[in-house]
């Protein structure tokens, strides 16, 4: 089987620098499968890009290499670059984050890429990340690429606290293109759901709500999700990141 | 030569949905190529991604299995997942309609997807319609994901109605990218396009008008579309989804 | 190897337009490799266009076939249909400058392609430009696709000019996702960068900047770009397309 290299960045596509980035992966690793995961992550928004890569690298079967690029800081010298070898795939990215459930995961391995002098200061995915993941798409070991002993850099979800009266308080984590509010409470008998002075109803599936009315589900990752029937929860009900959710 | 795997959605790409759906086809059908059609279908717009579907799905050479999902109702007991044998080609998607094109085709089989009891209620696009979009990209029988017997739902395109004087009354069905207002009038030899109390000049192609001038041609599937020159007809003309347009 | 085809069209992918075009590439090149690019050059905009596919074309392999249509004169006489042969590699689109940067390098060569009389006037990169993308990518010569002897279109970026002083003044040619103005300055050394009646700050990479502050650095493709920390040069320095910029 070939391999399969995804992408991951907030370039937006338009400007030819995902392009640019393609052409450097098909010259290198030139029997790997190309796997467009997402460009439009809102630029530079690292913590939006690290939830959308636990989503999905998982998934991949085994060798898969995915590159993930939100990159605020490219080409500073605080920033290292990284590959991660986590769960027999390979991430390869910026360490600011972005990768974090990848290196949280058991066994997780991770190495400080070796930069060519010749790579432009502000385009890494091309001359830094692209190269490496196209090595490691052809086979080459985590340890051909770049050197261990880096510490990287880990973001993490934050966690629901319990109030006096044992309830779960979350929050929302992140807005989906539907308008849905993805929250940090992961249960699997959530009774009931709070959110200001209001209590959801629990359903199963969108459907279940009449058009324009508020609930809460769980959602396809296991987090609680508040939802509107046939509308946008974030809108309706004036979600963002940050709302607090109760459960109890 | 590999099999081919098309996907069509609203999911977007940022959220990392659609990245979830290709990694269940990349290890549950390795050697597929994956094609993305388009990701962003105006969320839960069936009928605009049954036309969409309409337009592509025949150009794909036989054995292409189309992945097609726009399902406000999953997880409803009332909405089946179907799988559809079209003219050589496999269609996976929930049975809402969107699939209606390929379901009209002489000789078209359709099955009801067995359902995996472990399915998320909210993501049949992960859990349900990509394991069995694998399969059938992998050899499989179509009675190897589902039953027959099952009576799918269709949606049809609006015909045109005649007048009193033998003219065609038609409607606008969609509106492009551009701006281009495409009709359900389905016209070899139209003579004069009417829209409101405007007669339309007919041209072969959008350059044949000056900036701004409104007109009508023959588009590339051959329905009537009301077009402006270097311009949107849609914003010039205020077109929508519906507004009649009559042929005489 | 499998050949590569990259698409890149100012068609959007909800509507379907790239889909028809890679069911026919896939059906007439079965064994190539689709590689989107980008469907969101701005309507129109061949410049635009033009530009992008300047950034990315030669990153590919040897044998890489790139259709790029952005076609506001589709079908009209007065427009040839091309196919390029530079630099190892293949390009096919309309004549209309999109192509420029190839057809500028030494050995180029260039064909006037053969419409069938069937090919939809307002459709060519479905019933022209694909396949002969397609016959290219399955190693016919570009002559059984065309004939010699055309005289194509060449768009140039606009030349710094000197001023009295010796300073080179130079406009922005793009804006970018990120809102960094890429100029039309190649400076290796510049010294100083001048915007209106203001000196900007030269730095290697976008984070040696403060958030909100102005500056310049040279880009990832040579040219000298105009950036502000953590935010859209375009937006907070009011730059445009054609903005004079100054290097001294």
């Amino acid at each position: 089987m070939p391999s399969i290299i995804t992408l991951l960045t907030d370039f937006g596509t338009a400007d030819g620098y995902v392009g640019e980035v393609k052409g450097v992966l098909a010259s290198e690793a030139p029997a790997a499968l190309l796997v467009d995961i997402a460009h439009d992550i809102p630029p530079h928004d690292i913590d939006f890009g690290r939830l959308t890569v636990t989503r999905y690298w998982r998934r991949f079967p085994r060798g898969t290499v995915h590159l993930a690029v939100v990159d605020p800081d490219v080409g500073m010298q605080a920033r290292a670059a990284i590959a991660v070898a986590s769960d027999g795939q390979f991430l390869v990215g910026p360490d600011n984050g972005l990768l974090s459930h990848a290196l949280l995961q058991p066994g997780a391995q991770v190495v400080k890429l070796t930069e060519s002098p010749a790579a432009s200061p502000t385009f890494h995915a091309r001359d830094v990340f692209a190269p490496a993941a196209a090595r490691l798409a052809c086979g080459a070991q985590i340890t051909s690429v770049g050197a261990f002993g880096h510490d990287p850099v880990v973001l993490l979800t934050p966690e629901p606290e319990l109030d006096a009266t044992g309830a779960a308080i979350g929050q929302v984590i992140a807005i989906d293109r539907f308008g849905n509010a993805i929250t940090n409470l992961m249960a699997a008998r959530a009774t009931r759901v709070h959110i200001g002075g209001r209590v959801l109803k629990l359903v199963r599936t969108y459907g279940h709500l009449d058009p324009g009315e508020a609930g809460a589900l769980i959602g396809s990752a296991g987090y609680v999700e508040v939802v509107v029937g046939q509308g946008s929860a974030a809108k309706v009900l004036g979600l963002t990141k940050g709302t607090a959710v109760r459960l109890s």
